[in-house]
């Protein structure tokens, strides 16, 4: 049985999503069970409109939330009775817990898995892992780092090359991912000296599938599913295609909504434009994940619906069924014997 | 009258759509001149189908051409024969010649410009600036660096900001232009050293209306006029938000292709399809140009059409009619002077 912790507040629906996404992954997952953490008289109240083995679900109350308008650290530090404090201590201190899922706090979910959770041992920082959709359908490419650490140097780029291929190995399945490194031009020589060095660098990694730079123009083409880079220029990367793809769709919809002849052609290719919705929607894929953190850390956007809180919790759990953790101690553990005996 | 330099070769339809731009361009502008740079039988053959001031129009033969495939550097000082290398050397040696606008390979621009043209006194580093539509119409974002200088200072970044400030009114006429520092959050504090310095040299700069910092997602907006960043961070930004756009275009055509249903409804919204289009359309605002160089030179996009070609001469005439290069010399020489006096 895998026991995962799931906080079950800080969305924009919940606790409602939280609690759907739970019966839906206790349902679908026989060898799971589950910790809700919240307000105990709000989940007790959702869950009654609910089927599910209750004998895998256990409730923890915590009467307060923590908010994306709290100061991440000392939230964690001071909301001791919020749902996600509440949730890493269990974390911390039952052996059982083995991942926490939330669709949080952003910043206070980094800072609690550092303050209360820590790294693998050998692990230099943990990077913020996120996955985004591909115009090729049911495949992804995931971003490492998207923003947990701003100044890096080359050996952490070629830990989140390492992480990040384990991750996509574990919990999607990905055979042999292509790892590629963000920069301003493909030819080996492009970039700074970070880029400079970490490509040297993951070019002599044995354990990666390293297949050269990428260009940003190239995040959702399909041809690469892990693009490695520091977090600044991977938090760019990441909010400036989400932001391109949110612009374009407000200005299509305005367009469409605009004549009565445009409000007829928008129904008719209305299929259309939700399986492209639909392809290009993250809930359908999972969350985000803080890569090197010694235990399993979940991150479902904000606007999650139940689906997504499921496919988060799914997440968790092949990653846990998977032992991810243990094979990056092990993977580093490698790598760091060969470039000493190098 | 002002005397422009037009390389006509060197992009996807050269020398036709340099040569219609050029022609449009001595139609609409009176008090400009034009040498149009490249293969003159080619040059003669397509300006015969053309009405046009013969007088104002000068033929500079080169059989050459620099293409997208040749290292840069190496092209501008080896391929003198080219078109490119031809009109540099025009522009260097002709003191009657103002600026040059070219649709080839930005990496020889960018190197003619560093090798041939020079910097203006007290450029520390000259930024390639290109410039969006934004989801406001008639509304456009530039974004300085977005690739010419990969490692950077706080001193550089704000002085591509008053260059980049200076040109947004000299050759567009945004009034008092607001200029955003690209980070990784909107909150003063947040970023690596880099952000966080030019933060404080921003806010203290008096000719600058500077807003504060802003996040890739919102680059679209309209919320800002100029986005200030280190080229690697310019670049993931203006190639992720062109990839993305592209990507998600590409989608909605292949979706709606796919049955008879959604082909009529792509019919009846053609019209507001094509008003997107156009909307996100570069060809209608302009080329890219290097600030800080000592002359005006403006790089469209290599996919140019005529109206592109025009766009792009029109824009290096407004920034040679307002001195925008002597603007930006009087700018630093006092910027220089304020700092040595604090």
């Amino acid at each position: 049985m895998i026991k995962i912790v799931v906080d079950a507040m800080g969305g924009d629906n919940s606790p409602l999503v939280n609690v759907k996404g739970v019966v839906k992954a206790l349902g679908s997952i026989k060898d799971i069970s589950i910790v809700l953490v919240g307000d105990e008289a709000q989940l007790r109240a959702l869950l009654q409109a609910e089927k599910y083995d209750a004998s895998r679900l256990e409730i923890l109350h915590a009467p307060d939330v923590i908010s994306c308008n709290d100061k991440p650290t000392e939230a964690i530090k001071t909301k001791k009775d919020s749902s996600m404090s509440k949730a890493f201590e269990l974390l911390r201190t039952d052996p059982e817990a083995r991942a926490l899922v939330s669709i949080g706090s952003t910043g206070a979910l980094l800072a609690g898995t550092v303050l209360r959770v820590g790294r693998i041992r050998g692990v230099k920082r943990p990077a913020f892992c996120p996955i985004l959709p591909t115009v090729v359908p049911n495949q992804i490419v995931a971003i490492c780092d998207s923003g947990a650490n701003v100044d890096c140097d080359p050996q952490y780029l070629q830990q989140f090359a390492v992480m990040g291929s384990l991750y996509l190995q574990k919990a999607f399945g990905v055979h042999n991912p292509r790892v590629a490194l963000l920069n301003i031009g493909v030819e080996e020589e492009k970039g700074d000296a970070l880029r400079k060095e970490t490509y040297q660098l993951l070019q002599n990694t044995p354990a990666l599938n390293f297949v050269g730079n990428m260009e940003s123009r190239d995040l959702l083409s399909g041809e690469f599913d892990l693009v490695v880079c520091d977090g600044f220029a991977g938090n760019v990367l990441l909010k400036s295609t989400e932001g391109a793809c949110m612009e374009l769709m407000r200005l299509l919809k305005r367009g469409m909504m605009s004549s009565f002849k445009s409000k007829i052609g928008a129904l008719l290719i209305k299929k259309k434009m939700y399986e492209i919705k639909d392809l290009m929607d993250y809930n359908n894929y999972g969350g985000a994940v803080l890569l090197g953190a010694s235990k399993t850390v979940v991150k479902g956007h904000g606007s999650s619906n139940d689906d997504a809180v499921f496919h988060c919790i799914e997440q968790a759990y092949k990653m846990e069924k998977n032992n991810l953790i243990e094979a990056i101690a092990t993977h580093l553990a490698v790598e760091a014997s060969n470039s000493s005996n190098a």
